[in-house]
């Protein structure tokens, strides 16, 4: 038995999200009957972070055990000849058996891109949300660090868990021409966690929140309370760390 | 009557090109059928190159002429929001009523851009050619300028034109990390003429061509004798001199 290791980058416009799911397109899907049509096995695939419908990733980490005879490179190719152009794996390695991609990563860095102009490239519209009207980008950028706590993040999650604690290390707001980047890096997330802080940052962008009014949210633990979810295409999982 | 100038910027890859054609979704086509939509008048909008379907635009340019009472800035923002995501006007002003956008434009700048690497980004493959086999840049890089002449470039199109003779004032090729990025400049194009220019190149590039050779076809003015048209997705007009 060997136990592989792949970093892979897709365009989640047209999947159903990474998690395997009966008659939608999915990444989990996708990639595990490309390799049970190559290796003629039932392949399992664990990836490091479940994206949602429509996010995309630059990086995301998998890992699939199989006692395979095929050479690594040889796998490798064959993989990305029969994938869809919107998933390519990026790498593809032998691992130690005891890996997973999920159950070890220490950290994920996920970034929300926001177009703030009347203008915008088509060739970037499927990997940003399109913001036309004026932001206060000052207060954004001094609200973002305000995330950054080991804490329970039900008001910025879409559903209740036993554990909703989470360890955010990382929440910066920064611009770049007309594009306007956050970017978040924690232990874990919660369904949807990225996507409200970063639709409850547009909310102080838009001036209908302050900064000082996030630590307010913290203390309600109520997902009702908080700010709407930001649209899934502006985000991408860009890094994963073990 | 006033004349309108726009520029736009649109992938390619879900038009199937320019130009109006019945029941095809062309740029023309949904361009008019938007500005109708506002202005509840016919509307015919010239375009200063018509590309083939799947070939990108960062800037082209059109016009059309209508008597309207709209504010300029009211049309140009009605306009974007009913366009879809993959077409977007980048700029709209006013112009001499004697402007046309095609008959009137000086030169044109295309690019071809290939990837030459086994992996690719999921995020560029629709507006490059991935090209995973190693290629002769040196070779390709040499080759290019020696389309620049004002000649008949029969050997270079699809159809054989009364007047076939074009000017080519710039023809380059420039590696930028993975990417081979082909920029060339000419008064006017024969159909399919950069993508043979590119085919041709890539033929170099792969060492079944000598650059001297290209000499001999275009003594020929023969198509067949030409090398293969390189793919729609890796080409986009850049730009239109007037």
């Amino acid at each position: 038995m060997k136990n592989y290791k792949l970093i892979l980058s897709y365009d989640g416009t047209d999947f159903h999200g990474w998690q395997r799911q009966p008659k939608k397109r999915t990444v989990q899907g996708t990639l595990e009957d490309s390799l049970t049509q190559i290796t003629q096995k039932k392949i399992n695939i664990a990836g490091a972070g479940r994206t949602d419908a429509g996010v995309h990733a630059q990086a995301q980490v998998a890992n699939f055990k199989a006692s395979l005879s095929m050479d690594d490179d040889e796998l490798f190719r064959a993989l990305n000849s029969l994938l869809p152009q919107d998933v390519r794996v990026i790498s593809l390695e032998r691992t130690d058996l005891d890996f997973h991609a999920r159950k070890m990563a220490k950290s994920k860095i996920y970034q929300y891109r926001i177009v703030n102009s009347t203008n915008i490239s088509p060739f970037i519209m499927r990997y940003v949300l399109h913001w036309p009207s004026s932001l206060k980008v000052q207060r954004m950028r001094e609200a973002a660090p305000l995330f950054i706590r080991e804490a329970d993040f039900t008001s910025f999650s879409s559903n209740r868990l036993l554990d909703p604690v989470r360890k955010v290390t990382r929440s910066e707001l920064h611009k770049k021409g007309n594009e306007i980047i956050y970017t978040v890096e924690a232990n874990g997330f919660l369904r949807y966690m990225v996507r409200t802080m970063a639709g409850t940052l547009l909310e102080v962008g838009k001036g209908k929140l302050l900064p000082e009014q996030i630590e307010a949210l913290f203390r309600k633990k109520e997902r009702s309370l908080a700010s709407p979810t930001a649209p899934a295409k502006g985000l991408c999982l860009i890094k994963v760390n073990y």
